[in-house]
């Protein structure tokens, strides 16, 4: 190739694009026999085929025309509609005239993205935080802030203090991807009041919410400051994703510009979809529907967690720790210090079972000896034999690394000051 | 409202983002009565309901978890293979790894944009250009340098002279959106030589191509250059634009970069439509339909071409003139020197007949004196009484303004310099 002859100049933006490491990690995962506790995919056997069977049906029937036509940009009333009444339901009033639906909330995140970030912008987020999000904004070239958080997610005195100036703080607050952790009551109203007093707005996503096993999560930090708050939604969760349907939900200050950037991007989400989706869920659908997701992933939790229980160890040189996560689909699991994941996805793989390295999700400084694992993409069955493996990859890996530790020091001993 | 609390900051980019001039003229024509010549909407008598009954049930039959699974950002694989092969049988060969499956070619145009577009690169448009595609590049803030065309096009020698260092030309060129113009066979090689001489790309755009009357397209730019022309297709005009599937076509040089940015945006198109969409048109059957859709689009040119030579005069003071487009949907109409099209168009939704003004379409300097009809979107009959009223309208304005004429400079007289 001769490289120097290229007509192509790509934008500066694309140096710090790089295609996602789950995605490469899935190529692997499609090989026959591999368990994937890597995947973010719902289970298969949630997706309510007979209904959408049914409700296509009778959209093709019933308003054909306008399920195959262009449409608003803002997407279709009554689904605008359902969605306000139904987040009004989780302690969030809004007017369906600040919903805005999106092609999955992937499309939300890069509008909020187009919309409120230029380069050198400062963008806050949470540690770890959700990959698909650094990704949607990479493009407009943010430096991201990151900030400490502990088992109830970001701390606002933290935030109060490293944030001010930032264009956002982008908050994952129900079981969120990658680390299962949720944000309590309180804490989300000391989110919202810090971020009110710093001035910076809180960009809100909650793809999990309805997945909750025990209770359902606090009421919306958007609740606490409803002008400074961008709320994000989606239907790949309670539904399916292939349909890639999920909503915006901004203040008047910014929703007209959202829609602008929505119409360039690709001018409106597919009408067809729309309805059927609405088709499906106006008759109260998902009120039976959820509860049938959530006893099962609870129970594929519960899975894990015995499997985790019996094949990590929780003390001695090997010791793992995680979190019970209250809903979701995600396991975070830190490693001891010094234990790569990278280097244990190998032996994992190996093994028959893939993971996703926590790495990726730390938008500054990585935290190598973490990984995330879900528990909804396979049955308990291959989760119990998948986190088997796992535990035996990270004995073998531990095996091998003990073996060789004596030989390195003595190598390095010439070149490395002690 | 205290706008100095707003905690908003906005990206530089949203000064430069508008509603679309269309969009707003389109809300006018859903007041009832209005017969929209504006729209650049399909005829919704030609979306092929039964097929897509037919293939609805199939594939939520066959392949339901996966149609309602996420799925690969490049596409559906068999669907990429069929668009390899159809644009091979338009005359552009090319291997189904370099196409990318979008949600319409609005987002191929924003994706392009996105990868190639820095602040201040320069990209050479023609005169007059897509709104969607202006409104798809502007986020990304490049200088237009706009491009002089004849009846057959950009004009290479001028693409020549004005487009070193552009990032790219972006052409359409069968029955071009919004002039109804096509480029020849010859004025398609020249403009290839040209922009390999001056080492700037092409981004070719084709959504009405398989919409022919009287002979089929000469082979795309793309032909001429492949490792240097980014291609796109759509359904929209051969299926349903409600769907939203389009498509890009990049070579290697820049086509990792488009999936990456394919998959920060959205993910991946709808694996539902792009499996609905494949079961649709697997089988042959576009060679079918497409003709149908061409015989009653041709009959609804055939209706404005008589409506205009009857309604709009072609000499005398108010002498308009157009092009008898050879596919596509629009006529454009150049009117008089002097006359506005936007005070045209208010005297016409007055008479009952919608058009979409000429300016938006212009990157440079606009010719307010154009407008943009629309054959597809209403019958024949409702054509010739649209095309009466606006042809009423231009008397109505021209009279006015004659009337108002003799005392316009006489009022002006002490302040202007003769």
């Amino acid at each position: 190739m001769n490289r120097t002859a290229s007509p192509w100049q790509l934008a500066t933006r694309t140096a710090r694009m790089n295609p996602s490491a789950i995605r490469e990690i899935l190529k692997l995962t499609e090989r026959p026999g591999i368990i994937s506790l890597a995947g973010g995919l719902p289970s298969a056997e949630t997706f309510p085929v007979e209904a959408m069977r049914e409700a296509t049906a009778r959209v093709l029937r019933e308003s054909p025309r306008e399920a195959l036509q262009y449409a608003a940009s803002e997407g279709y009333a009554p689904l605008r509609e359902w969605v306000a009444a139904e987040v009004g339901r989780n302690g969030l009033a809004v007017d369906a005239a600040q919903v805005l639906i999106t092609s999955g909330s992937q499309q939300g995140l890069d509008l909020v993205g187009k919309v409120l970030i230029d380069a050198g912008s400062r963008v806050a987020v949470e540690s770890p935080t959700y990959l698909g999000a650094l990704q949607a904004f990479v493009p407009y070239e943010p430096e991201f802030v990151t900030i400490a958080c502990d088992d109830e997610g970001p701390l606002p005195d933290a935030f109060a203090a490293r944030a001010k100036g930032a264009r956002f703080l982008y908050a994952l607050p129900n079981f969120q991807n990658p680390s299962g952790r949720s944000i309590g009551a309180a804490r989300r109203a000391a989110l919202a009041r810090a971020a009110e007093a710093i001035g910076v707005p809180i960009v809100e996503d909650n793809p999990y919410g309805e997945l909750w096993f025990d209770a359902a999560p606090a009421a919306p930090i958007a609740s606490h400051w409803r002008e400074g708050t961008v709320y994000l939604g989606s239907f790949s969760k309670v539904l399916a994703p292939g349909l890639r349907l999920g909503y915006v939900i901004a203040p008047p200050a910014i929703f007209a510009k959202l829609v602008e950037a929505k119409q360039a991007a690709d001018l409106h989400t597919p009408s067809f979809n729309q309805r059927i989706v609405h088709e499906v869920i106006r008759g109260g659908f998902l009120d039976a529907h959820v509860p049938t997701i959530r006893a099962r992933y609870k129970a594929q939790r519960g899975a894990m967690q015995a499997a985790l229980a019996a094949h990590l160890p929780q003390s001695g040189p090997l010791a793992c720790s995680w979190q019970v996560p209250g809903g979701g689909m995600f396991f975070w699991v830190e490693l001891p210090p010094g234990v790569d994941s990278d280097a244990l996805l190998v032996k994992a793989i190996a093994r028959g079972v893939a993971f996703v390295p926590g790495a990726p999700f730390f938008a500054g400084e990585a935290r190598h000896n973490s990984l995330r694992l879900s528990f909804v993409t396979v049955p308990a069955e291959a989760i119990e034999r998948g986190v088997a493996a796992l535990g035996a990859a990270l004995a073998e890996l531990h095996d091998e690394t003990a073996g060789r530790r004596p030989r390195r020091p003595a190598m390095q001993t010439a070149a490395v000051a002690p």
